[in-house]
């Protein structure tokens, strides 16, 4: 901002030009038959994370709009919540899409280099929360981490989840996926010293309630120092998990 | 009912008496300023385990009177949810009632000899539990099964609960006794093969909701075989636990 | 674990592998096109009830692949929640496989032999409640109990459930399914002395709130010693009432 | 209104006038310090009932202010909901006022002759829902109904349901007030042809939510023709109960 | 019940055998695929209406076999929530059933004489309550009752309402059927002086949470002496309706 | 009104006459297979707006005969909620109909010239969010104002909003559609001066849940003077910011 | 902002300077024991209307200070939700201070002159909603609108609401204030052609849910062009009212 | 662990002795007239953070206890949910307690040297949610980490909080906490790139639900890599801050 104040003194911008500087620079209108979407361009300078595209409740071409832009600047980019249906149209419409079907992604290009970030554990309770920690765990390597991925460690079986804790320690940062009465981060919460991203999933049934049940059990854990997100957010997970694996990279993490 | 008809039968009661008998025999009404409270004390006799008084609602007059009457009979009555209020009044209105505050818990009298039962292990998450399973324990104890006691095991923890974990299974039944995301039940249904009833608590706040999801938790929980009462319902535990305890009396208990 | 650590003393075992077995050794890992499941054959010494397959969120493959490994160490294995998309693929994936339609069960292979356990009682409040009932029959017979079947015994028609009342009684353990306003357990509790486990159907419209209502009326009953599982929780209910029903296996019940 | 159109053709009365007696003259209107109250003394013409004051929320001035308005026309009036806070300070403002603690009801004057009522039966399922119940059944009596009071015959001791049953059905309606999780309705509504007018209370704690669970219990009832009312609400209860009995007056009702 | 027990005093019966009958004469079993069905044939001795066939969670089978066993002994037997899947299969399984599609009912047979009752008026408040609406009034018919029916008199347009007012007048008791926020019961409530049940429908959206506010609004009005069913439930406001409006039959009603 | 009395008070018209009038004129009736839609003409004099068509819960044949009648006397007739099965029956069933597709808008005939109003500017959060926006944009033309459309200018990029708010001060009224956590409007709320009307939609999952989060952000709003229409309800926003876009017509608004 | 711009153009202000001036120059920090309020004295610029000190959870001395810093520049300053604890210590802090009891309204000062509105009208349903609906009226008239007050016009007297027409539809927006079932806004919205802005109280119980089933009904409201506010907020409806009663300014309204 | 089992191989401890010590050496009992409370000093070994006392629902005794045995052992201990009544007990029963009354934190002793850590921005949205932001950030100051607190910078007054960016920035971590609808988060989200862990509070009224719609809006916000504690929960995301400040500690952090 001081930039352009400071070509506004120097006479080589005028105060007009310089108000619309300020405001209407960083995004791209993308135009649709009905309404348009700006993108983004400036929010990986100002969040560190670049647009991801949400696809639910979008049209496959507005998904494919959105992600040829995206990808026309940085290389790369990924859409969420792509259903076989939007997965169909969009192989259809944009070449070289990949889609990876049970965490419902879409990938164009290659993402660019991004800041180094210390590995992430995503660490999932029962098989049918897979979904949503594949998404997870695909967000994160999108956006440069590597991740640890452990699978079927709920609760009832206590012994499976002692036997990865050496894998789990081994990551900076740890992502919990979990359904039904979400136990599974209150555990963990009392065993590892590293940052605890719960996310409740909508697996259940009955008084889950969607997954409202394994989102308060989460928000209400004994266990203090856990963070939350949106049931089912894998991708919200990732992006949180990788702004503190960045803050952790290049780093001995203690055992 | 059979003996009421062959009575009939026999002549020895005509039939408008019979039909009397059938209906209005097994209980004594109790008449109050408005209204009036019928006590059943046929009531264990049909389902083993006598009236007892909650006392919520109730003014300590109808407390008073309810206990006095049931104790008439069976030489010991109990009344729950008996607040600080409702324990200064009736110490007046009742010589000899015992008050137990942090249960809440007055008794009139000494319970009668009852069938014989397995011991009960009531186990307790936190320190702010300890009400409701006091309250469990004390019902469990009045309707005359022994009580093992294990506080503070909460699953932040482990290894609080793992050094108790040879009392509990001492026991025929299990009480877990648990507020917040109420995942103690979940990590015991993978440890012991007893029966197991879940009571949540109040305890929390926020997104806790008065214990509904704890509640909510323990009826999700991944841990097959768990059965869940009422929140801060200790006294409705006790009684399902003892009618579980006395199937197993007499028993040698596989560990 | 003590066997572990007496092996460690006499030196048949280094500390690090003792470590590893009390670990790794009870769960095999099954292996999906993404992720892994984990089966717990260590569950059923643990906790006496083996684990039970929870078909929905988990594909066919997945499925039969749980099937299959838990079969081939117990002799049988269960799925619950195999609606009919899904039977119709296990039947192409798992020769053998035995659905029950109603109850929604896949059964492979024959269950070992099992613990004595007591006759169980299901009573069913309406025709559109037998679904459930159903799935808490075929579980408890799966798991070694003998069960006593009553359908359509709903509380407008009270004659009909003082004519079963017998046939209830002979049953050692009650689990009683309801939906719409779920009174049958509430008259239930105040005519049997039995162990009492009521299941809330989602049966019902508007305000039943996909059986909220019904279990909260469950929760909130007025008889004492009532527990409660999820709704349309069939299978929790019966791994419930089978854990009591071997309590009292081999003993005379009082009438 | 063909009376006003009457006078406006022959004269007697301009248009103009016309208009403001259609609309203006029915209501008096009380002045308080801020606002006022607009009394509808043309209600009970209208609907068959005088208006009854809701004293929550209410300063007791202005229930003061209220009852004196409408006694004075009417020679009688009630006022519900009537604390014990505003219950002194209304025995200070109105003299004469006749205060029912236990059915926080306050009545002033006596009412006028009304229309004919066959009997009702007021029927409450725990001495806790006596405040409930008592309000149905003043207001009912000063509505002029005779009301049969039937107290304490929760389903869990059903034979004391059964024993007053021929009490009930001497009754033309019959309402029937209970907390919990209000089974009461259920049952009595397959043993009883008569309109049937549930009421459910907020006596219970936990799940029961201030009366909600009662009340989506008797709403998603087994038994058809059950119609309900708000929780708490004696008064609304009467009303409607008053309504029914009046075209049941002189009539002889089949047993 | 007295009979039984003078036949058991005369010696006509023996005890036994009168225990038998009081419990197991009036309902007959109807054997499924799968559990059974017991048609309460009794119910309508007991309570003046007989049982009404609830469609919905029911095969076509079942709800087939329940038709025909009701219509067997009593003429006539009607069905409710049948969709048009349902409505396709019955009609191939029971010759002669006659579909009400928009009101998603099937009678089978003519029911027979049934006591005399005053006319009913079923209001509606939109075009979208119409199928609710309509099954309250084809009930109401099959239950003897005559049926005026008023529709589209939303609150918003007062005129409609105002101008069809004679015609609801005319009926002894009012039906009245609204979704989104239920206004009509209220401004009804306080223009009648008869018995008026409303019917909240689940016409709506958003906030409309599928008919609870309108529920909701129907409970809390300011109109007293209003009774409520559950959402969309027209059958269970008929049998009400049908209830009273026995009470009322063969007499003048004052305007 | 006072013109009908006039006309009595002549002798023109006949008292019972004019109570006719005065009460059924301002409406036609539109009968279906079942029941009728009372077509309210009168309504765009009393409110300034006419009917518009709710299609939900309407047959295509309701739908078609409502807009028929509505656009024979006024010119043009606009229904909301037509989805694509709808369209496409009404698109055979009334010829000249035209279908917007997004906004899922049918409108017939062209509206006749209305009340001239100031411009509105409606204002959108994402480009999920746009079906919503566009129902609220076309219904605020089909009333005659002018519209101003701004999409996807969500708060998780300021500037976006910033770079619009220019557009956006050109307008009297400001409608802002927003889902998700609906930061949007308080954000606006606190940079413009114009009444500000808020949408709510369903966009979102999870703890969304279907728009309630938004619609309770929306009320809660830290910034005053906001007000807020259902969830997903574009055209009550637009006749809400229309009525208040008439008051502010052929006026100079400050900048 | 542009202004600011310019003068760096002109080099009357360095970069640096303007940079802090665009950022920091509209409030005023006003440091509390603990923290600091910044009061925006901007906030009148920008959006029409000055900050207005929300009472709750407040300390009196907070609010205090708040109050003189706002009435220091402005000449006038107000507060709401000053409950009567509130209200005294405020007496004792800020000598001058008006306390609008029933209103819960502190005001000190006197308001400066503000652009002319034309006049609102606040309708109330019941006697219990005067506080809110005093509160809206107070807020008007310290925001610079004449107000109307129509008190006690619920639609269960409809005479009452349409003999008080003429004075509504004299102002230019109207308010209308509502708990239990709220349909007054939908009456109302039926009969008049101004902007309204409907405002839910917590009035009422049981169902009532504190105001949520008022709210919902408002949102729901089949009267279209109805916009709603939270519970009891009367600030924020005189707020948005005002905002439109300013673009009505001298502006002749047709009736 | 294997310290332990390699003493077992070395004989110097027996295998019955080791399995004790693997379970039952960290933690002590402290004895309450009912029940114990058992302190796991094991506690911040494992997870990094000690166990910090939570008042709430625990007698000033059982508070007493815990902190004078927790302040033992590390010099230091910390309880939360200190109210006035509690505070004033402790300051009697506990010498050299400090009480910070408005953060309802009680300090017994200073804390040991702990890990170094980055410092964390704790961000308040109001005046009214200071006592939320105050225990955040004295419980991170009490863990070790330096906290810059930014009051008041609610989004109505945008420029309040970008006048405070660059202080924001400062910091490695950011809480921000807030009420009402919570945008806050949202627009920090889109305007920072460090890791947000957003505090809901319970400031608000009606609609706000005691905080539910804060934590919805958070938790379902636009701006991707928000986490969420519960309501009103500023120690838990303190606890979170600094396990992420500590990952940062030492670090250079780019602007």
């Amino acid at each position: 901002m001081l930039d352009v104040l400071d070509q506004v003194r120097a006479g080589a911008v005028s105060p007009a030009d310089a108000a619309g500087r300020l405001s209407d620079l960083p995004y791209a209108e993308v135009v649709h038959a009905v309404g348009s979407t700006l993108i983004d361009h400036h929010r990986e300078l100002r969040t560190g994370v670049p647009e991801l595209v949400f696809g639910s409740g979008k049209t496959p071409e507005q998904i494919a709009a959105a992600l040829r832009e995206l990808a026309s600047r940085a290389g790369g980019a990924l859409a969420t919540r792509i259903d076989p249906a939007r997965a169909a149209a969009l192989r259809a419409l944009v070449p070289g899409v990949v889609i990876h079907e049970l965490a419902r992604i879409a990938i164009l290009g290659a993402p660019p280099a991004r800041p180094a970030a210390a590995p992430i554990a995503v660490v999932c309770a029962g098989t049918s929360d897979l979904p949503v920690a594949e998404e997870a765990a695909l967000v994160a390597e999108f956006l440069g981490a590597a991740v640890v991925r452990v699978s079927d460690v709920g609760v009832a079986g206590l012994h499976r989840l002692l036997a990865r804790l050496d894998a789990i320690r081994g990551a900076a940062i740890v992502i919990a996926v979990a359904g039904l009465e979400a136990a599974l981060p209150s555990v963990l919460g009392g065993l590892v010293d590293r940052p605890l991203i719960a996310v409740p999933t909508s697996v259940g049934y009955g008084v889950s309630l969607d997954g409202l049940v394994a989102l308060g059990a989460m928000l209400a854990s004994c266990a203090l120092g856990i963070t939350v997100v949106n049931i089912d957010n894998g991708v919200g997970a990732a992006v949180a998990a990788v702004r503190m694996a960045r803050l952790a990279a290049h780093r001995e993490l203690p055992r």
